[in-house]
């Protein structure tokens, strides 16, 4: 589908398709690293653009990919140096990493958060991660409640890096989200897409979990740096979401990667320069 | 923990509580049988009124198990003759096999049915099941959307027997019901037990699809023999949740068997006799 890649591109694009756990952020710095080995390799202008379209149509819900591919051909466009592009790139992925962890310290700096609290999330956010990484160093006593995440698993994998941080967490089936926010003060979750009107695209189950945060009047707040908000997509039915195959004992699953959360359903979205207040 | 019981007794006993699959309507069944047994074998009444308090105790959740019990109890303290006892409970059992069609034609009966549909349902229900076989006997075009039903995977079980009806199906993770409830025009679920105030227990995860259905505006019927109405519990939150063992990825994870759908989330429930309408 895609034109012959330079061989690291490639690897690096196929790293990004195979990726199950990690979330947007990570695809941020591996779109922009693709980039970077593209014009390292001396692929042309042309070349790059035809790419980026290419790359973007992959990863529709994932607005990173699309913000990076249009900072890079604003990049390639204005400027014809290919060591100055580099070095901007590269501060760019310095910039797009450092970003999760200013937004857990918007977080920190402007939400109250209680002596003694439960943090519930679902799926597998850099972004919160980064959030409970800071809290665990503060004077803070905190426990995690986290959903299996099917059918990745992506909470197993967040249990386990909350496990060498000796932070204290429960796990639980995505269906018991309804039963468990009553233990919650609190839910936190990432994004891979926020769009122009606030509805917030993550993993299939974010909705249910802001559903019941709703119903049980548990704040709900959504970490999303910068270059989550797409600025285009209006809400979330302009979006085709994306889908893997799965199979269950022999049977066809639906798996449907993102769900979309209304606006209306979340408390604040936090980024590394402010707080977005839906209506 | 339970007294030495005759061989058919326990296999019956041991049946229930291994039983992961089928719904609470089964569950009467074997309790009906279970005393059946009992009583076949001459188990005195002060013993028959032991183990009943520790079935009872069982499975909190399910109140057929309480009503079976409860009528049965009645019977062995009015009636002296063993054969009398015998039958009526054999009619009973009858009865309660018979509850779950006659349900499913009250549903007929009296809800609207467009002739082209699609159902949603959550988790394995054979009132639910019953209602669509009757339906693909009749008139109309419908399909199902169903959840895998996260860990036991009712949900595939469900499949596998409308796969058997021809019943077009669609299975889902659990995840994703807020996003498939949109293509849903019903929803229709079972239940373990309804309380006093018309909250409804079912499978861990009912809720969720209830919140996704009246977000949407999609009317939510549940299906529960007059036998699953408890008489004592007013609601929910009096209820001691059943939970099992769950390891995922050697992680142990919560397994909550059931959630409590507050009756406000319900447009109405479906017996045998009657509907009844949450205020």
């Amino acid at each position: 589908m895609l034109l012959k890649l330079p061989q690291r591109a490639e690897e690096i694009l196929n790293s990004m398709i195979s990726e199950k756990i990690k979330g947007a952020s990570y695809l941020a710095e591996k779109c922009v690293e693709f980039y970077i080995a593209l014009i390292e390799e001396n692929i042309s202008n042309k070349e790059i653009v035809r790419l980026s379209n290419e790359i973007v149509r992959l990863f529709p819900t994932v607005a990173p990919i699309y913000n990076v591919s249009d900072h890079v051909m604003k990049l390639v466009r204005e400027i014809d140096d290919k060591d100055v592009i580099l070095k901007r790139l590269k501060d760019y992925l310095t910039e797009i990493q450092s970003a999760k962890s200013k937004t857990a310290e918007i977080f920190i700096k402007n939400i109250e958060i209680p002596s003694e609290v439960v943090f519930m999330t679902h799926s597998y956010s850099s972004a919160v991660l980064e959030l409970f990484k800071k809290l665990s160093s503060m004077d803070i006593s905190f426990e995690v409640i986290l959903t299996e995440s099917r059918p990745d698993f992506e909470g197993i994998h967040l249990a386990n890096e909350l496990e060498d941080l000796g932070i204290k967490y429960e796990i639980i089936t995505d269906a018991q989200m309804g039963l468990m926010i009553k233990r919650a003060d609190v839910v936190v979750v990432g994004a891979d897409c926020i769009t122009r009107r606030l509805d917030v695209i993550n993993k299939a189950g974010t909705f249910l979990l802001a559903l019941s945060a709703n119903y049980y009047s548990v704040p709900f707040y959504v970490l999303a740096e910068r270059f989550k908000f797409h600025p285009i997509i209006n809400h979330g039915e302009e979006l085709e979401l994306m889908e893997r195959e799965l199979t269950v004992q022999g049977k066809a699953v639906r798996n449907i990667l993102f769900d979309v959360t209304p606006s209306r359903l979340v408390t604040a979205i936090l980024t590394e320069r402010d707080i977005v207040k839906p209506l």
